[in-house]
């Protein structure tokens, strides 16, 4: 059996901060504080070499773990931080974050983004946070229409107990 | 320049909990807030064919953003979050986690685990969380020499702006 318990957590955490946050992607601006969002998922693409861990912020984190993913509630925002792979010095079979590649954001506001399935896209490339802008995001909803059974999500919330 | 700033984040998150936590591990409690934790690292171990999310408690996460890692303080908890692979049924090229394998934790205490580097090793397998009681985790510290330049810790904490 389990049980759903609220926690009320208070943490004191030093989060590095830029002077200055870089400027919106497709007008959507960095979320301050992504570093502190718990983990929904990991995965690494073989395909251009690359590791990422896939972040939720607190409404989609409620969701994920209720299971209420179809749709995804307003409100949601899920990050993914892309590095490039490397191998790990000590332990060539591990394969490990390299360079940071980008981070990106999917943003669930359906009366917004109507046009991309009710979501934002918004990308900052390299440690320089360079904000990718690329007609509202419609070339990444074009990939994601892959994953229109799991509301353009390719990410599934990862096991946990 | 960047400046670093202490936020106070209070944030209400459901936290799934087992009725009752799962037995200790080496003589360790399951830390209870571990889904909270930020994340340090991702890694894929191509031999054992798993995907990993690396987790910090508070005080790793402020000793890896100031670079302060050899040694890593004690009252660091460092979690690892391993699934086993699997491919990515919309997206051929991403290996996603599939099954639970296990979690396991190493934490820092140099005044009780002389004998392991400084670290106390835990750790809880599959979704029914058996914990592992392996001679105190000496088998586990056997392996993590091979990070003895590192304090015996493989994880490097991944770039973020």
């Amino acid at each position: 059996m389990r049980a759903i318990m609220i926690l009320l957590l208070t943490a004191v955490l030093p989060l590095p901060v830029a002077a200055t946050p870089p400027p919106p992607s497709n007008g959507i601006r960095l979320p301050a504080t992504y570093k502190h969002w718990q983990v929904l998922g990991v995965s690494h693409r073989d395909d251009n070499q690359s590791l990422r861990a896939i972040v939720g912020n607190t409404t989609a984190m409620i969701a994920a773990r209720k299971g209420q993913t179809h749709p995804w509630p307003d409100g949601t925002i899920l990050g993914k931080l892309v590095w490039k792979d490397s191998r790990h010095p000590f332990w060539q079979p591990a394969i490990v974050p390299g360079k940071l590649s980008h981070i990106e954001f999917m943003v669930k506001d359906s009366q917004k983004y109507p046009d991309t399935g009710g979501w934002g896209f918004a990308r900052w490339v390299g440690m320089e946070l360079k904000p990718l802008n690329n007609d509202g995001g419609k070339p990444c909803f074009e990939c994601h229409k892959a994953a229109a059974k799991t509301d353009y999500v390719f990410t599934r919330p990862a096991p946990l107990p």
